[in-house]
């Protein structure tokens, strides 16, 4: 059996795991550090220990942000800005004297719903991660639609409103500024606190999660009238909340989708495969290493 | 030689095309009448001037509009709203007992830019066509991309300004009412009359024509952060004057496109087959009957 440990660098957390083969087993999960120097520091600390006396045949990194097409630097990462132009996986080569390999953390998700999760059976899979930002991954017939540079699916990024609100990466109207966590905080509220208010039926609390569904529906029109998918699936940790969302934004996604066969007929859906949807589309990577 | 007939119905024109194998021999443009009824009678008048006397393998069509999957009927056509629901192909079938076939007319103009346009040597081409509506169609690999049912590419009808202008399709800040006809219509004038005016050096119109290019630069960017081809070809009516508008669409979807390696490589170049490159898609889709 080949070991493997996959790691899940988001904005606000990161998941390590070891892999036999294609069982995951074992994980951890830590707060993502603020700084470049915290994060190697805490990288090669759980790798370490991980690993312990195993034989490693490699390690798999899922990391917020776009990556160059060799997968070996981060390019644009604006919820990591730190790792912007970084040559993780070469550092940590180095540093560990095994194989790394990086890919996109949403393109992981996306995979990993695709392979084992509520994307099962289906030719063309958008997974959509809502957290610190929003990202997005496209797979088709089982494999990672890369694009032609291996940028594609960074919904987070499009314009929803051209005048609206500055996003971090600089411009004005993203997705990602009306769907991520910058969201609640302008609502001066957490997603889980909300979640929580809502469910004691708190109106306010309703409204709030009504107008960030709305929002939600036109991004995922967009995904439709563009690429037409046959399944949308909804991850990330805001996603932990999406009984008070997701038919809002069906509902206006419908509205705004232009074809009717793709109004009747797309699958809109939360994520089967939990916080781990990612690292398991890791699993799928590293065992074809 | 077999010979086919193919037949590009727009918002605005028609045009017919009879083809020799893969070689265009004969066309003639007309404007695209108001009525259904009026309709099926300029494409039965003209089919049969078309033909004459040939042995006519089948007939093509490009429509705007969403098509079904199996193509045989309108779903959805804002600008020719009378075809909704339409099963064209199957009338002229029965009034000319010939083969039809039909395809979105941007899926045909992004498949003849791919094949023998700008687009040659590229792998995922977007074609986007202005006009009446906003077409687009997606080609990879030298194929058309349909999406799970048939609808792709349809970025007229994405949202770029959710609370906007309000679209023929119902729905608020459409792509389409920004870049479309109807942008020179709220500003009472036509894209060729203000291209006059801009080539005397009129100020206004070059204005006008820089805040048109920040709409399609948006529009652009869109595409580029879910999809990411190597070339955005832009065509149709409007395409005519894109010497006044193209350089300010470039420079807005560069600021708003997050992959470095996409701002520095994605091509946006004006089509190379003219108003014919619909009915150039349709010889190579008709070929394959």
């Amino acid at each position: 059996m080949r070991n493997f440990i996959g790691i899940d660098i988001g904005g606000t957390t990161i998941i390590f795991a070891l892999l036999k083969g294609k069982k995951i087993v074992k994980t951890k999960k830590i707060n993502t550090p603020k700084s470049k120097k915290g994060l190697i520091k805490v990288l090669i600390k759980n790798i370490k220990e991980l690993k312990g006396n195993l034989k490693i045949k490699g390690i798999g990194i899922a990391v917020a942000g776009v990556l160059d097409k060799e997968k070996e630097k981060i390019l644009n990462s604006p919820n990591l800005k730190y790792l912007n132009n970084f040559l993780l996986a070469e550092v940590l080569r180095k540093k560990l004297r095994l194989k790394v390999t990086m890919e996109n953390d949403a393109n992981c998700f996306a995979l990993g719903e695709a392979i084992l999760g509520v994307g099962r059976d289906k030719k063309i899979v958008f997974g959509i991660t809502l957290g610190s930002g929003v990202g997005g991954g496209i797979v088709i017939d089982s494999e990672i639609y890369q694009g032609a540079f291996g940028g594609a699916g960074e919904i987070g990024h499009t314009t929803i409103k051209f005048d609206g609100i500055k996003c971090k990466c600089g411009n004005f109207g993203c997705f990602e500024e009306y769907c991520g966590k910058r969201f609640f905080q302008r609502k001066k509220v957490s997603s889980k606190e909300l979640a929580k208010r809502a469910e004691k039926g708190d109106k306010r609390a309703k409204e709030i999660f009504k107008e960030y569904g709305g929002y939600l529906g036109i991004g995922i029109a967009n995904i439709v009238n563009i690429l037409e998918p046959d399944i949308i699936v909804i991850g990330g940790g805001i996603a932990k909340a999406q009984k008070h969302f997701l038919e809002e934004a069906k509902k206006e996604a419908k509205k705004r989708i232009i074809s009717p066969l793709s109004k009747r007929n797309l699958q809109v859906k939360p994520a089967k495969l939990g916080e781990k949807a990612s690292v398991i589309g890791l699993v799928y990577l590293l065992n074809q290493f």
